[in-house]
């Protein structure tokens, strides 16, 4: 199977690897989002004190605050997705929040409606992104670029009716990787194919299944390479008994299809997408779909979806539907309608839906009360004594010159067991502990927090003895 | 001089060396916005076909799209400060773009008018956020979060005058690190200047220098300490004549200030952050300023601003005008003025001008011609031969599989130089090349771009022998 990029797919091992641990194994239930509980609360309290504030404190409709613990598991779902990208070669961009309305209307179809325009507060009429396609395909036709295989990460927004339960937000993350440019038949397209399997399987989320719309395929077939409609559902027939690879097969050996010119040359580029996916070790993972049919206005020839088929226990267990979780397709017409002479450039490209991998993944997470670590300090500078403020402050900042994540409680006179719950509670491995009567003689405790053992050492060599033991 | 951590800081030295090399060393030019001449070409070339398109292809005024060059030089700006925020043991907080349009108004002074409302388009009335503080105090009042210790990167807008020559944009990224919570005076603040230090020094940008508001630190010693403003004035003649930690310890020797109990008091908070900075070993980097003043209406207490000391010769080489590059203070009333009851959380913190910081690398690096690679693909696929499409195929899949940044043609018969060619100006150290001959005997060769050496391996030892010769 496809794995991730060794150091992160190790990382995602870890990780994965302590939710399995059964259930109750862990006690501090972690990734909750404070915000609900917060918005509950706040309802109460708001009524003694209306004079003092009239709003409820909240964020807008359908969008919601990452708490450090949903931030860790979103960082590490997006490295995930990014080193793939970068093993495929491609170059990262960016592109504003918002575009000129006119560059976004018209490219969506029914779904134009959704996109949040800003006020007219003078000046130019701006909407904000709705996806990352329109926004690549402006870029390209606006700096000519014919040929460019890239990926983009950033935030789009939606003005649907949410169903957050879904994990469907009006604020929401897109994780899209694209080819651009005039190139043979059918090798991008399965090398976007590829990239979903790699990702899909590197995240760990289960069986999962691509399904190729059939109608756009038709529609191809037809309306492009003038296949006669009664050919194509002679081949739609195919499609409603097989899927996939075995489908191509069969089709190529029903001597109806097999002695029609025209048929064989419609069937020409999936025969190739599908040797590709085979090539690819993949193929047996794509299959059509009779109901499946394009979402947006732009895309141009096939589409596909990505879903997580769930076992008959994680459909219980799982209150998620979570449909698809990516996406993607050709579009072959967008550049050229940005292009004031209307140049073509082919595009196809696939969205990681990552919003609801991080549901599904932060469902687990809760289900199995997993802790999750949103800090990386590395020492803690502690004392017992009162009075020894200065000491710990020349201390850290030879810490942190010397490049080592270290934190102190930020208090003239703590408690030494306040100090040591604190690493305990954020598992931070050492403890550098100062006392006078230590200082004195020019040594220094170095406490490792796991198993409470201390040793002292020369106060010269501490940042060189904690680098050592960190390393 | 503290250094950002060890890898990033080895990156960003390799990064920097390159950009040491004297001008005309390295040929290619780099980081070039495409934007700038596509928009100048397009207006002519808009002429003869306007029935086609009647808009300009452009970004929003103020914005600009980031290309592949770009985002390598952002990513590795963003990543030096991101790992001080993490040495400094702080968690990472995401909040959406847009917030109810009452969290903002009257948080920022005159420039509330420069807050984005977005159209009411039913709903919520929405602005995009102006800052990532406010946001913050949203976050931590609706939460009742009482202490955090956080880090936050995003775009933030402003409909400001665009002057995008001294990096200002209406799109821009902030880089925030704050400290939420009731603590002993003025541990937060050292640690907020510290963390200011490390991440500019560790920029390598040239020399800067700290600049903290008198105005602010006069205005809380006689408003809140009581001060006679006499007294504060008398004060106020040592900042005019002095700076930083020299400036407190001549006032402690002044007669007058020293025998008055008030004045004692009211620098007692100044001496203590200058004592801090001096365990920090960054009091030479403060001082005060007459001129500065608080910007933002939230702000409490002292705020402080960094400022890049230019050299002669840097000013004359670099037309552009940095100002400052980072600033901060404290808000000690912005959380209370979420929360229901006015409940309090005082807050300090610091923001890193990364925009202003990535135009000065990114002028630099045109001035030295630095070529950036924008991707990190490890090796190609080639082949001297037609019809080899399947075998690159499936040689490729392995690579991948096995986690190895890999990339080929999308071509059925490729050129081999055209192939090698692309290594080259790519800098992709390894070509694998097949060959019928090679593979019908089970070899395969392996070719280091640098030396052009070429070696024949067996085919089954490919996977393993990549990854010896990479790690």
């Amino acid at each position: 199977m496809p794995q991730l990029g060794f150091l992160h797919g190790r990382a995602w091992a870890a990780l994965l690897g302590q939710l399995r641990r059964p259930p109750g194994a862990v006690c501090i239930g972690a990734v909750h989002s404070h915000s609900q509980a917060a918005e509950a609360t706040l309802a109460s309290q708001l009524k003694p004190h209306k004079e003092k504030s009239n709003f409820i404190i909240k964020t807008p409709k359908g969008t919601r605050d990452f708490s450090p613990q949903q931030m860790v598991v979103r960082e590490k779902i997006l490295d995930m997705v990014i080193s793939c990208f970068k093993r495929h070669g491609a170059k990262r961009l960016d592109t504003p929040a918002f575009e000129l309305k006119e560059m976004l209307t018209e490219r969506y179809g029914e779904d134009s409606g959704l996109i949040y325009d800003l006020k007219d507060q003078g000046g130019e009429l701006l909407s904000l992104r709705y996806d990352l396609t329109v926004p690549f395909a402006r870029y390209l036709a606006m700096n000519k670029v014919k040929k460019m295989k890239r990926y983009h990460v950033g935030k789009v927004w939606r003005r649907e009716s949410p169903t957050i339960a879904q994990g469907r937000y009006r604020e929401f993350c897109q994780c899209d990787f694209d080819i651009a440019g005039h190139f043979d038949p059918m090798i991008p397209d399965a090398e976007c194919l590829k990239i979903m399997c790699e990702i899909l399987s590197g995240l760990q989320l289960g069986d999962f299944l691509i399904k190729m719309s059939w109608k756009d395929v038709r529609h191809e077939m037809v309306a492009k390479k003038g296949l006669a409609p009664e050919v194509a559902d002679r081949i739609g027939d195919y499609v409603q008994c097989h899927g996939g690879v075995s489908l191509v097969e069969h089709m190529f050996q029903d001597p109806e299809l097999c002695q029609n010119k025209q048929a064989l040359e419609g069937l020409g580029d999936l025969k190739l997408l599908f040797d590709y996916l085979t090539l690819f070790g993949i193929a047996e993972k794509v299959s059509f779909d009779l109901s499946l049919a394009r979402g947006l206005d732009y895309y141009t020839g096939v589409i596909y979806e990505a879903v997580l088929l769930q076992t008959p226990a994680q459909a219980e267990e799982e209150t998620l539907n979570v449909g698809s979780v990516a996406a993607g397709g050709r579009y072959d017409g967008l550049v050229g309608m940005f292009d004031p002479r209307g140049h073509k450039v082919p595009c196809v490209g696939l969205s990681i839906g990552v919003e609801r991998i991080f549901s599904i993944v932060e469902q687990r997470m809760k289900t199995f009360g997993q802790k999750i670590r949103t800090i990386e300090t590395q020492v803690f500078v502690a004392t017992p004594q009162k009075n020894f403020l200065r000491e710990r402050l020349k201390l850290i900042a030879e810490l942190w010159d010397a490049g080592i994540k270290a934190e102190l409680m930020y208090k003239n006179n703590p408690k030494l067991l306040t100090q040591l719950h604190y690493c305990e509670d954020m598992a931070i491995p050492l403890v550098v502990i100062i006392g006078e009567q230590e200082l004195k003689e020019g040594f220094i405790k170095l406490r490792s927090v796991a198993s409470r053992e201390e040793v002292a050492i020369k106060r010269e060599n501490l940042v060189a003895e904690v680098q050592r033991r960190l390393s």
